[in-house]
C-alpha cells in the first residue's frame, strides 16, 4: 500500500474504529511506515486505533514508535493499558520505557505487573544508559546441549513467538551458563536424532553487560553476527543484542562523531539533537565549546597585538595573517579526519609502528602541499597587492612551513586524544583551527622579523 | 583459541603442513581472526596453508582477506587453482575479484570457468563500483508459492550449502519475478502441508541494482532487514544484498564523511585511504581543495589590504581580525554538523518545513552565543590590551554579528548543498571557514568604519 492510500485507510479507520480492519492494515504494512503516517493524526487519534489491536500486536507496533510518541501515548493510555502493555512490549523496548518514567508512575507499574515480567524488567532497567546492558534482551532462544535436534526443534514451535530471533539459538547448561549457539539453519539441516551440543559451535565472542554499546556493534559488525550473547564475568548468559540494534548504534554513533568533530562536545555525553534539545541546554553546551576557543583566541591576538612596531611599518601585514594562519587549520583539518576515519575503520591503531606509518606518509604529502600552496599565494600575492620581493618571502615561506606543519601536527592530534583516552573527534576542527592559528601567528612574525627586521631597526 | 595459541599453531602448520590439524583451526578460529593472524606470515606461508584446504573451504576463507591480500595470493596461485577458487568463490567476492584482474588475466579465467559460474560473474561484474548491483549476491535461497512447507524444507536441505543465507527465503514465480518473502523461522513454525504462498509475506521493500550502496544499507537498516532483495524494474528478482555488507557499507561511507568534512573531497569519488592511496593521488586531491581555499583566501586578504588607511591609524585592529572571523567559522561548523547529523539520523529532509524549524530553534540560540561571546571577547580584550571604548565597540558589536551569523549559515549550509544534489559533508569545515573568513572581515570593518570613521577624517 503506498503512502497515499495509507493515509487514506487511516483517515476513515479513525472515524469507523474498524477493528479487523486496522488490525489486517498492521500486519501488511511495516511498523515504520505505519508509525510514520499515523504521526499526522496526533496522539488521540493515534491511540484509539492502537487500542483496537490485540495486546501483542499493539505492543509490537508501540515498539516502533520514537520516544517523543511513546511518551504521549502513555501519558494518554488507561492505567490498566499501560501494564498490559509493559507485559507484551519485547524486554529491551520495556526497559527503555521503564526508564523514562517517573518515580510515581514506576511505583503505580510494579506491582501490577506479573512476577516474570517484573523481575526482567528490573534487572534489564538496572543497566546505565549508554551500556550494553541497556540494549540488551532477554527474549533469546536457548537449549540444552543433550536435547536432541527433532525435539530442540519441537521446543522452538512451542516457544519462538515470544523471541526476539530464532535464527540464532544459545545453548546453556543448567548452570545458565553459555556452552555454544546453533543457527536456525543447522537445526534444519541436521539429523534429527543428533544432540545438540553435536552440532553447535563456540560464539566467536561475548560481551560484558557494562561494556560500552559502541564495542558491542562493533563485534556484530566484525563477525557479521546476527546475534551476539551477552553475559555475565561467569558466563552466565544474561540477554542478547541483535544486529538491527547494532546497525541502528553505529549509526547513532557515527552521526554524532561529525557533530563532535564540529566543535560541539557535550559533557554528559548526550548529543545534541537541533529538533529536540531543549534552547538551553543547547545554548550552554556551544557556549561553553566557543568559550574555550574565545579563550584561545585572545592569546593569539595578544601577540598579533604586541607586533605593532612591525605592523605599523609594513601595513600589507595584516592582510596576510588569516588566510596564512587558517591554510594551516585547513591542511590539519585534512590529515586529522583522513586519520580519524581509518581508526574507525579499524585499519590504524593506537601504537608507534602506526604513528610512524602515518608520520612517514604524511611528511611528502604535507611538504608537497606547503610548497605549491606557498608558490600559489606569493603569485596572487603579487597580481592582486604588487607587494614587494621582500613581503612574497615572509609571505611564501611562512604559507609553506604554515601548511607542512599543519598536515603533519594534525595527523598526529588523533593519536594524542586516543593516547589521553578520548575519542578523537572531540579534538574539533574549531579546535585544530584555533592551534594552528596560534602556532601560525608565532611563524608569521618570525619570518617578517627575518626577512623585515631592518625596517624595524632603519626606522628607529 | 587465543592470539597467541593460534599465531604457535599456524607457525607449527607452516613446517608441518598438516591439512587436517589446519582443516581444523579453520572450522573453529572465526575467518577474521584466522586472516588477521596470517597476516604477520606472509604471502607464500598464507597461500601454503590456504592450498591445504578442500576448495570450498579455502574460498570462503580467501573471501574474508583483505583486497591488498587478495590480491597478492591470486598472483602467487597457479592458475588451474585460481579458476577452482573463482568457482567457489561467493557470487559477490567473485564479482569484486574479478573486478581487480587486468584484462589479460580476465581472458585467461573466463573460458575456464564452468557456464554457471560465468554467466553469473559476467552478470554481477557488469555492475559499477558504488551500485548496489556490485554488492549483490546471487547466492539467495528461493521457493515456488506452489510448494507445501514440508517440500520446501526439504529443498533447501539440498540447496543450503551454497546460499549466502536461508534465514529469509524468495518466492519467485515461473518468471523469476520476486512474489515474496518467508523467513526460516516462519517455515519451522508452520503447518507442514500449507502452501509456501499461504505464509508468505510481501518485502517491505526492495532495491535497483543501479541505486547507491549506501540506499540499500539505509532501507536494510530502516526496515531491520537481513536480506534485501535487488529486482529488476519489471520484478525479476537478481540477488539480494545482506545485513552484514550493509553495515560496511555505512561504517565506510560514514567513516569517509568525517573525511569529506575535513576537507578531503575527492573528485572520483574514492575515499582516500591514509594507508594505502598513492602519495601522488593524496597530493593531488589535497593540494586541489586547498588551492581553492587560497583562492578564497585572497580575495579577503585583498579586501584587508585595501583597508591600509584605517588599519595604520588603528593599528591594533590587525590583531582581532583572525579571532573575530573565525569565531564565525567555529559557530557555523557547530551548527552545520548538528544540522547534517540529524540529516543522516533521517530526522531532517530536504523540505522548507524544516528549514524553517532549524532557523527558528538556531535564531534564538545564535543570538545568545553571539551576544556571550562578544561580552567575554570585550572583557578579555580590555584586559589584555587595555583598549579604548571605541575599539572594544568594534571589537564587541562584530564578535555579535560574526558569531550570530555564523551559527544562522552554518545551519543553512547543509540544505543548500542537499538542494544542489551535493553529500551535505562536502561543505566542508575549512569551506565554511573560508566563507565566514570573507563575511567576518566585511563585517569587522564595516563596524571599524562606522565607529572609528573619524579618525580617518580627522587624519585626513
Amino acid at each position: 500500500m503506498n503512502r497515499e492510500d495509507l493515509l487514506f485507510s487511516i483517515r476513515t479507520l479513525i472515524r469507523s474504529h474498524d477493528a479487523a480492519a486496522f488490525a489486517s492494515i498492521a500486519s501488511t504494512t511495516h511498523a515504520l511506515d505505519l508509525v510514520e503516517a499515523l504521526d499526522l493524526f496526533g496522539t488521540d487519534a493515534t491511540l484509539g486505533l492502537l487500542m483496537l489491536l490485540p495486546p501483542p500486536a499493539r505492543a509490537e507496533l508501540f515498539a516502533h514508535f520514537p520516544d517523543g510518541a511513546q511518551d504521549a501515548l502513555l501519558t494518554a493510555m488507561p492505567r490498566d493499558a499501560v501494564v498490559t502493555l509493559f507485559e507484551h512490549l519485547p524486554s529491551d523496548d520495556r526497559a527503555d520505557l521503564y526508564h523514562r518514567l517517573d518515580a510515581a508512575a514506576r511505583q503505580h507499574l510494579l506491582p501490577a505487573l506479573a512476577k516474570v515480567e517484573r523481575d526482567d524488567l528490573l534487572r534489564m532497567a538496572a543497566y546505565p544508559e549508554g551500556t550494553v546492558g541497556a540494549v540488551t534482551t532477554s527474549d533469546y532462544a536457548c537449549l540444552a546441549p543433550q536435547m536432541a535436534v527433532a525435539d530442540a526443534i519441537a521446543h522452538l514451535r512451542h516457544t519462538a513467538l515470544d523471541k526476539e530471533t530464532i535464527n540464532i539459538i544459545f545453548v546453556l547448561d543448567h548452570d545458565q551458563r553459555l556452552r555454544g549457539s546453533v543457527s536456525l539453519r543447522d537445526l534444519v539441516l541436521a539429523d534429527g536424532h543428533a544432540p545438540i551440543e553435536s552440532i553447535m559451535r563456540s560464539p566467536p565472542t561475548t560481551a560484558d553487560a557494562y561494556w560500552p554499546q559502541l564495542q558491542a556493534a562493533e563485534l556484530i559488525r566484525r563477525y557479521d553476527l546476527l546475534a551476539l550473547p551477552v553475559t555475565h564475568a561467569d558466563g552466565r548468559m544474561i540477554g542478547i543484542v541483535t544486529v538491527d540494534d547494532a546497525m541502528d548504534i553505529e549509526k547513532q554513533q557515527d552521526a554524532s562523531q561529525l557533530a563532535r568533530f564540529g566543535g560541539t562536545v557535550s559533557a554528559q555525553g548526550n548529543d545534541l539533537d537541533v529538533r529536540s534539545t531543549p534552547l538551553k541546554q543547547m545554548f550552554r553546551v556551544r557556549v561553553f565549546c566557543l568559550a574555550i576557543l574565545t579563550g584561545f583566541g585572545i592569546l593569539t591576538s595578544t601577540f598579533v597585538a604586541a607586533q605593532e612596531a612591525l605592523l605599523s611599518q609594513v601595513i600589507v601585514l595584516a592582510a596576510f595573517i588569516a588566510p596564512i594562519v587558517d591554510m594551516g587549520g585547513n591542511t590539519g583539518s585534512q590529515s586529522a579526519t583522513l586519520v580519524i576515519r581509518s581508526m574507525a575503520l579499524g585499519e590504524l591503531k593506537l601504537s608507534w609502528r602506526d604513528v610512524w606509518f602515518v608520520v612517514r606518509r604524511e611528511l611528502p604529502v604535507a611538504a608537497g602541499l606547503g610548497v605549491t600552496i606557498a608558490v600559489l599565494e606569493a603569485i596572487l600575492a603579487y597580481f592582486s597587492k604588487g607587494v614587494g620581493m621582500d613581503v612574497l618571502l615572509v609571505v611564501g615561506s611562512s604559507m609553506l612551513v604554515c601548511t607542512a606543519l599543519g598536515g603533519i601536527i594534525g595527523a598526529l592530534l588523533p593519536f594524542a586524544a586516543r593516547r589521553i583516552g578520548t575519542d578523537p573527534a572531540t579534538l574539533s576542527s574549531p579546535m585544530i583551527t584555533s592551534i594552528m592559528d596560534l602556532i601560525g601567528v608565532f611563524i608569521y612574525f618570525g619570518f617578517a622579523y627575518l626577512f623585515l627586521g631592518d625596517l624595524l631597526t632603519a626606522a628607529a
